[in-house]
């Protein structure tokens, strides 16, 4: 019996913490998730749940209030379902994942900004930029983070929150061949990235999947927003993604039409 | 005797939070401010503390460790002082009060982009950006804040987030003579504001002290920077604001001298 429901956009990093933690606590079942389609208008009777605004996910329980923001449902999640815990109790463990939690605003923002861009003459300063936010976490986890692999002894509230992110940024690796370089600087920061991936609790989504979903945002369309010369976004639900092939790679030359793209 | 040491700016929004929240909770004497000065370069054994950022406040505590970040330190103050609560305690109750938690960081941006604008041609729009602002937060307050004036039954953690923003935007009335219309979609956001300013836990600054301090913000200049043909910033320690006279008003056609501000 479900307690509450989330509504969501398919594949959204921000959505998919909130089935991590659900998952690390033994709780999926209890909280409805309703898929929105973003290729359509928005429903009226979901704006006024929202009350006009757009964002999701947001939350509803019993008596219809509403949550926004995907970090403050989390921590209601959290206090709700607090057996397992994933946040950490003790008052200095939270603040050192409170300040990791902070560093995912900025690291999503660059990771967007770098898939979006259009201009290959900026290329080369975004992944600069985009390494730049990898060797900061890197540091970060050399000053907190114990010898390994996660900030604490297991996969737990900072790991929630980012590895939506790492899964998504699957998009930078095939749109822009990006990877992190195999230097020391990084070391610390890969080895959390690739235990963070392989969690068995954070398995909502594939690589294949979030690359087949998210052309559109490597041609610089988001949230379900038609690129020209196309009648179909890449985000609509049929067919499904697994029948579609994998998009072409050169996102600066080329521009797939809906039949490359099996839409 | 002190459990901790904050660095901080003087009258910085993200420092005075810190003071507002202990004060409530009757610990001001357990944590010692060391005041930085920002009109000179940052020292070495502060930016190793830092690890070489410069953003403040930071809070050190036994064993050299090192929070940062001014809402991540707060909570550490909620949770090893707990009693009496100034966050909500009830998951519903906290989730809210984080939904409004994170209005305040554009917010904020607002009324620092406006009040450091140099272009008289961008004013208007500025002035209804900000005005927008307040109105969601008239909206938030309507929805689900109580007949008031704060949003539960006191002075809580999130008038402790944004009284201090509520104060340094005194700057924008000075400046921009910017005051919010009595009009009635303002009407709960403003009995919210009046109640924080109110507030006997949140007399850390004066209107006078911020208008005079913060000159060189409505010039452009932030963070102690030098504004050409000025000798000296607004942020000086010595002479004290109190001796100095009011800046003049006019921010687009005037550019005042160290001597027009008796620095």
């Amino acid at each position: 019996m479900a307690i509450a429901t989330v509504y969501h956009i398919p594949v959204c990093p921000f959505s998919q913490r909130l089935e991590i933690l659900l998952a690390l606590k033994g709780r999926r079942a209890e909280v409805d998730f309703q898929v929105v389609d973003i290729t359509r208008s928005r429903a009226d009777w979901l704006l006024q749940k929202s009350r006009g605004t757009t964002a999701l996910p947001i939350l509803e329980i019993a008596g219809g209030r509403i949550l926004k923001e995907s970090l403050v449902i989390l921590q209601y999640l959290e206090d709700v379902f607090p057996q397992p815990a994933v946040a950490q109790r003790d008052p200095w463990r939270r603040a050192v994942e409170g300040m990791l939690t902070r560093m995912e605003g900025p690291f999503t923002t660059q990771g967007y900004t770098f898939v979006m861009n259009q201009d290959p003459a900026r290329r080369e300063a975004l992944r600069a930029d985009m390494l730049q936010h990898y060797a900061r976490l890197n540091d970060f986890l050399l000053e907190h983070a114990g010898a390994g692999p996660f900030l604490f002894e297991q996969f737990g509230w900072a790991e929630t929150v980012f590895t939506p992110l790492f899964m998504r940024f699957w998009f930078l690796d095939y749109y822009e061949a990006f990877e992190l370089p195999g230097e020391e600087r990084y070391a610390r920061v890969r080895a959390w990235r690739e235990a963070c991936l392989a969690h068995p609790g954070a398995q909502q989504v594939s690589k294949e999947q979030i690359v087949k979903l998210y052309y559109d945002y490597a041609k610089g369309a988001g949230n379900g927003a038609l690129l020209p010369g196309r009648a179909r976004s890449s985000f609509v639900f049929e067919p499904h993604w697994r029948e579609r092939p994998w998009p072409p790679r050169d996102k600066y030359r080329h521009s797939a039409t809906d039949r490359e793209l099996g839409l």
